[in-house]
């Protein structure tokens, strides 16, 4: 299968999704892959595979790789020769945070007619802003963390239990994210959120609560990986969060009874049907009290949580037959041709 | 002011889209206008005033004229020298319906880094899809009209209290939409408007209720509408719905108490602040009980609801001078640099 990995972006996770790809470029070893970088300044370079290092981009080597030029229905170089088509197969979006996940990116291979691998642009700003993945996990019977929202501008005199996590609306990899264990913690925390975003959700934080992991997509049914019980540890310094996003093993199936196991797999097939199909997602769930609680959508996952599948890269090429396409609608003008014999065949 | 139209669209609202174009090239006296037509194919073309007539459109004509290309920064003509950019000022997204209102049009340009007039990608997704609007209004305190919601795959053997109204979650100006009196109407009703969506809002159809369209878009501060209170006809026929695209002139205020014009005014503000920052929009909103109900947004109105404005020309202007701009992210790639050293300068 031809895939063309797109990552980078201007992003505050420009720099994990590199990671990502250098990743996925060892996973899929079948597949014939080609790189597409988006560098802070949106331009697309065509990275070759031998490149494919994080120093490439670190040290700005890759602005020598060629340009790129998206149009209907294909990435393009730009040479004497006018626009030259790149045969470069499906996209896999795996472009972290802002662009990849707030649905830029869907949207732009969508209108350009390019197949992708990516949550559409719905599903995108759905998952993307953490409030609004709660009113829309409430709206299917999908239980979420409590939470309540505060505008940049609203009073902080807020009577909370603590402690409390706080967050911002938008943004993935723990950016803006705090613990605040009382009241005089909280000022500084919502100023750390508040820069990153106008909106933030304060949720209870519980401490040592069950966490588990559930990652999938739908091909012709419903694909679903093992589930994990994450790392506990509060945050993830740089070097652990790079083993993060460079995992290419494989983890072992979360210790949990049956019941609990097809919960979290109900819950996580209600979330994806149908606005996710086309992707491959990861949904993190809490349990509290025995009830599976959704705490997040991560549209594009760490090196696509990979290390979670057993036959990763058989499912992506599944994927592939089975991607989502835009119902085709037909304009005849039937509608102007009416008003214009409406006229009396006045023309306007 | 250089202002840009762009308008068509792969989109059931496509030949309306067209209208409306031609209605604010009439409406838009002072501004230096450029016209980009975007085909059912998606193809981009740049279009002259004086071709500004519906005729061009629908006889095809518009092939003879000048193809565009979005790149980074702006539209380009491809030639024989290579691209060209076009210096064609602010965009003003002027397609209804699906490209223009589902967040893929302003996706486009916000990556192009091109200023527009339209809502952003997250307040296009819920403005197109109703019931995500529902769920939005309802988290911000604004009444919204009852409903349920029936998927496609669903049972249709619901307890109803006729008269109810079905409708598409997405697309607009009343496509699949049916009142249904009684329960052996439901079926067929179901049936139309599942070929549009496979999700529908059924919603109670209240004869004669009372509804009052407000507009406006944010400036320096909130630039409001009169009050309209419109046409009451159950659908309107192709030529009403010219006649509603194409309306230049003004209308009157609504005559309603202060109490009720206040209320509206703060619902339209809610619903607007801050996500719809960088559009004009209009929401129709239902009086029931005295209470204010919103029925729905429409994110890009008919030639832009300008026909409810004293000083349309004046209002784009400022909002072009306040249009919202994504923050910047700077990468300094530190954390592939921290990586790099920590591995004691093994480049990977």
């Amino acid at each position: 299968m031809n895939i063309a990995i797109l990552f980078g972006g201007s992003s505050f996770e420009h720099e994990i999704s590199i990671v990502s790809a250098i990743t996925l470029k060892k996973v899929l070893k079948k597949s014939n892959l080609s790189f597409i970088f988006v560098d802070s300044n949106r331009e697309f370079y065509l990275v070759d595979a031998k490149n494919m290092k994080s120093n490439h981009f670190s040290d700005g080597a890759y602005k020598k790789d060629k340009k790129l030029l998206l149009k209907k229905g294909a990435f393009c170089t730009v040479g004497m020769m006018g626009l030259k088509e790149q045969n470069l197969g499906t996209v896999l979006n795996l472009i972290h945070g802002r662009d990849g996940e707030d649905g830029k990116v869907a949207s732009l291979l969508e209108f350009n007619d390019i197949a992708y691998i990516s949550p559409r642009v719905d599903a995108s700003v759905l998952s993307y802003n953490k409030l609004y993945t709660k009113l829309y996990a409430e709206s299917l019977g999908v239980k979420v963390v409590p939470y309540s929202v505060l505008n940049s501008g609203d009073s902080r005199d807020v009577e909370l239990k603590y402690p409390v996590i706080i967050k911002p609306v938008r943004l993935g990899s723990s950016i803006g994210v705090s613990i605040v264990k009382s009241a005089d913690e909280l000022d500084y925390a919502l100023d750390v959120a508040f820069e990153f975003d106008n909106q933030v959700l304060i949720e209870p934080f519980i401490e040592g609560v069950l966490e588990y992991n559930q990652a999938g997509c739908k091909t012709s049914e419903f694909e679903l990986s093992i589930i994990e019980e994450p790392n506990k540890e509060e945050f993830l310094d740089f070097e652990k969060k790079y083993l993060d996003f460079s995992r290419s093993g494989t983890v072992n199936d979360a210790e949990i009874v049956p019941e609990l196991k097809l919960a979290i797999q109900e819950s996580f097939k209600k979330v994806y049907a149908n606005i996710f199909e086309g992707s491959i997602i990861r949904c993190d769930f809490f349990v509290v009290d025995g009830e599976v609680l959704l705490n997040e959508i991560n549209p594009i996952p760490g090196s696509m949580a990979n290390y979670l599948f057993d036959d990763f890269e058989g499912m992506v090429e599944r994927l592939i037959t089975k991607l989502p396409k835009e119902s085709a609608i037909k304009i005849d003008y039937s509608y102007i041709h009416s008003i214009q014999s409406a006229k009396g065949g006045k023309r306007q």
